[in-house]
């Protein structure tokens, strides 16, 4: 019935009814999870839950626990022990699971029966980073289906969103002191539609941008779910939207606009002393709004045409002694990141340079990244595309919608384990975890995220939280289970037999491959990558 | 600082403050209201609000107030007392707007003072039909958009969702019995991009339908905030969707697909016994999961051209005896609902023949329909379209989004009176109230919704709260205040200055007219509606 599966679990005789006289307790340091589930067992039951000493469903902590670790025991009542308010949150969604689907609805749809069965559960994650990167400069999501889309998260244990928040396609984040990034930066005239050169424009303006209070409220309410936001502030490459700010900060000066194409921009930031200037200007309200350890810089798919054409970018080379200005660029952020206690988080292109001793890795070309990352000594996430790419299409079927890359279907993205088999134990130990990546050029909506992202995120999930041993049977048998509820949360994932026809695309184009000619290219993408 | 404006409010001195020892009490009938207000206030305050017997914030019932009254004061403590559990309720959405905008976020954003000036306020509404009619059927909107949308009703203390479920492009709640309604009925092959013959298709399928379930949560939220769901079931025009199909249940029997433009479908329904016996069918399942007193049954912009040339239907009609096959039908659906003791709703057309005596009107064209349902002794609510139709263009602005009919603009909204100055005070008071009305052609994403339907949403639910007096200035002032509440909220509302770059849609035709042309245009249409 557990959906990621855990560690142990042992059934036991019998069950527990929840009803008007159940009560919930918990000493003062899990006040806030107490809230939370409170919050989510209330709506769909409509019961009471008072708080009360001797409580039915008792909360607690216990130092001998890893920090994300829980133990649940149901049988005359209900305790639910953590290493942490973490482990404990953990817990009670592994609560929520043994109840009927219907829990997860937000108001009581009939007489259900709110039995739980008789259980021990003692689990633990495996990787302490369990991501989604959700890409919301190629479109914008608005702030309530990014809440949602944290409660989803955090429906499935993940700790960890990568917020891709500027790309060419958008900037989406106020900054203060620089209003034209949000003013101009943060919409387009329109958006291409599918894959290739040859794809039309819809003629339709697109944007949208969170103010810092936005991001304030969407970085509290994830802490309350215990979910870590990464934000990343793409550079040197994939800025056209800042560069339609801030024509200054590019290597031509000229005025472009916010990019309607898909891909990689030609246009990268000059490597002048006043656009470091202004990207650390953009790190420090980054840095008051983001309490992360991690900072994501970008750092991926910088094309170096400009540089090499640009008179004055080599002399500026000369004059900083590097032959690398991407290299070079994204170092001095980490400077200063690394002076502001922060850690710097990028694409494993920075490993074709030196990147910052302190600086982790997100590899997402195959395993090349992870395996380089863990023997150079760097912290690293694993995100390989060939697996965790839900941008991907989900088959071969001519009705995926907008098919791009290769078939992933949840079989393939349940096969993925973030530590590469070539890696010694001790080099395994700078694998934070992984993630799953959500790249939305071709998801202009939250119902086609939830199209894209459901159910393989929940594959995902299960290869991030639980061990490395892998029973598809097994977790297609749970999975059956777990989408009543995401039925019941209203997720409109893609069912097992193919899109819903209002979930095609006829006549749109994608860009399908080959497996063989994926792993082509990506093995040409990472030929420079110095292993150890 | 209200919206909408209170009937008495006097500011006394001094201020309590929010805090760590604010305890919220209610006696058990008040249980549901204080498990909301405790929903309400914690997630953006970030405190625990426990219960109490003396408590801090006291809810309370009151005998001599109306039901849906409330009293409220702050001093020393806080008292909120209401005719009704409904009444306490809207007592507490006047207790958010004494707090800083910044409580209608889901976490806490900074060191907020939730401090509340010291007030007496007694208030009570004017209309006990204070209403949106919300168009799901043109463009399927998802549960969790509905949810929001009820939550953002609530605010406004709105307590009346007219939720248009079928039409001829689409059918959206499942139906057991009939389980084609929307296997077919729930998507079409693409939709029309703007208005006119001209306008182009967008070759993208649309659909999605509400499972029983979904319709019960649904309910039941809605329930929780003191709002009835009245669905609408269209007949015997608007019905493409459900002949698409049921083929048989049309005149001509032919295979049709759901409709991909917009306007009046010419297909409607046969008038055969069978075709009744679907329909009262389908209620039978809609009565289960609508507590509603009103159903709505339809009954606007019915064509009659394929019924005046089919021989089967003028045979029908001999047999029948009756002259009006529209009125039949309604007549035989109003008969069911009414042995099952509920009311059938339709729209001010079917004042044009002789709708059974217990038929509420809600009449959109002008205020004729008012007129002539409370002359007639009819139920009335108004909403008439040259006010407070939502989808009608909000400026003269060349770059207002696909103009449809005449100009809207917050001050047009908010002169609304139900209640035609020529109805006497009896007739009046079968003027219920009146709503808005949101219809989707144009509207193909919850964004766009929100730029229709905000601020305009809060003019609407003055003028059906708040006593007749009108004073623009006065309102207006309120009502920028309470942008800042739906920017906490995340609403993206139309601002005064006209539509955000994203909100445009350039080159998109509408179908402006002017106010002259528009209303020679429904003066025609009512012409045939005996007043008296």
């Amino acid at each position: 019935m557990f959906l990621p599966r855990p560690r142990s679990l042992v059934r036991d005789q019998g069950e527990l009814v929840l009803d008007h006289s159940t009560t919930l307790g918990a000493p003062p340091a899990l006040a806030g999870v107490l809230a939370w589930l409170q919050g989510a067992l209330r709506p769909a039951t409509g019961l009471p839950f008072a708080t009360a000493e001797a409580a039915t469903i008792q909360l607690s902590l216990a130092d001998e626990l890893e920090p994300e670790a829980y133990q649940l025991s149901v049988g005359s009542h209900v305790t639910i022990c953590g290493g942490s308010p973490a482990g404990v949150f953990y817990g009670c969604q592994a609560l929520l699971q043994l109840l009927p689907p219907a829990i997860y609805r937000r108001a009581p749809v009939s007489g259900q029966r709110w039995s739980l069965p008789a259980v021990q559960v003692d689990d633990a994650p495996r990787f302490g980073w369990r991501g989604v990167m959700l890409d919301v400069a190629r479109h914008f999501l608005p702030k309530h289906d990014v809440l949602r889309f944290l409660d989803l998260m955090a429906a499935h244990r993940l700790n960890t969103l990568h917020w891709h928040l500027t790309d060419d396609q958008g900037w989406r984040c106020e900054i203060r002191r620089y209003p034209r990034l949000t003013e101009v930066g943060a919409w387009r005239r329109e958006s291409q539609v599918g894959a290739g050169r040859d794809a039309s424009g819809d003629g339709r303006p697109h944007g949208g941008y969170y103010t810092q209070d936005d991001v304030r409220e969407i970085v509290a309410y994830a802490a309350e779910r215990f979910i870590t936001i990464v934000p990343e502030i793409e550079s040197p490459g994939h800025v056209q939207a800042a560069l339609a700010a801030y024509p200054s900060l590019g290597v031509t000066g000229q005025a472009l606009e916010v990019w309607t194409r898909w891909g990689i921009s030609r246009d990268v930031l000059n490597i002048e002393e006043s656009t470091v200037d202004f990207f650390t200007g953009v790190l420090d309200e980054v840095l008051e709004l983001f309490p992360s350890r991690y900072i994501g810089v970008g750092g991926d798919e910088c094309p170096r045409d400009q540089w090499r054409a640009d008179p004055r970018t080599r002399e500026r080379m000369a004059e900083l002694g590097t032959d690398d200005p991407q290299s070079w660029f994204i170092r001095r952020l980490d400077d200063h990141l690394t002076a502001a206690g922060r850690r710097s988080f990028g694409w494993d292109e920075l490993l074709e340079g030196s990147p910052g001793p302190g600086t982790a890795i997100a590899s997402w070309r195959g395993s090349t990244g992870t395996v380089a990352a863990a023997r150079r000594g760097h912290d690293v996430v694993a995100c390989p595309d060939d697996l965790v790419y839900l941008d991907y299409r989900q088959s071969e079927l001519p009705d995926e919608p907008i098919p791009v890359s290769i078939p992933l279907a949840v079989a393939d993205v349940y096969a993925f384990d973030p530590v590469p088999a070539e890696l010694t134990p001790d080099e395994a130990r700078h694998v934070l975890g992984g993630q799953a990546n959500v790249w939305t050029e071709h998801a202009d909506s939250p119902r086609t995220i939830d199209y894209l992202v459901f159910p393989r995120l929940c594959a995902v999930a299960e290869a991030l939280w639980s061990s490395a041993e892998r029973d598809f049977p097994d977790f297609d048998r749970r999975l059956r289970h777990h989408l009543a509820r995401l039925d019941a949360l209203g997720v409109e994932y893609r069912h097992a037999d193919g899109p819903r026809p209002w979930q095609r695309r006829p006549g749109i184009p994608g860009r399908p491959e080959s497996r063989e000619e994926r792993a082509a290219h990506v093995a040409g993408l990472v030929a420079n990558i110095q292993v150890s």
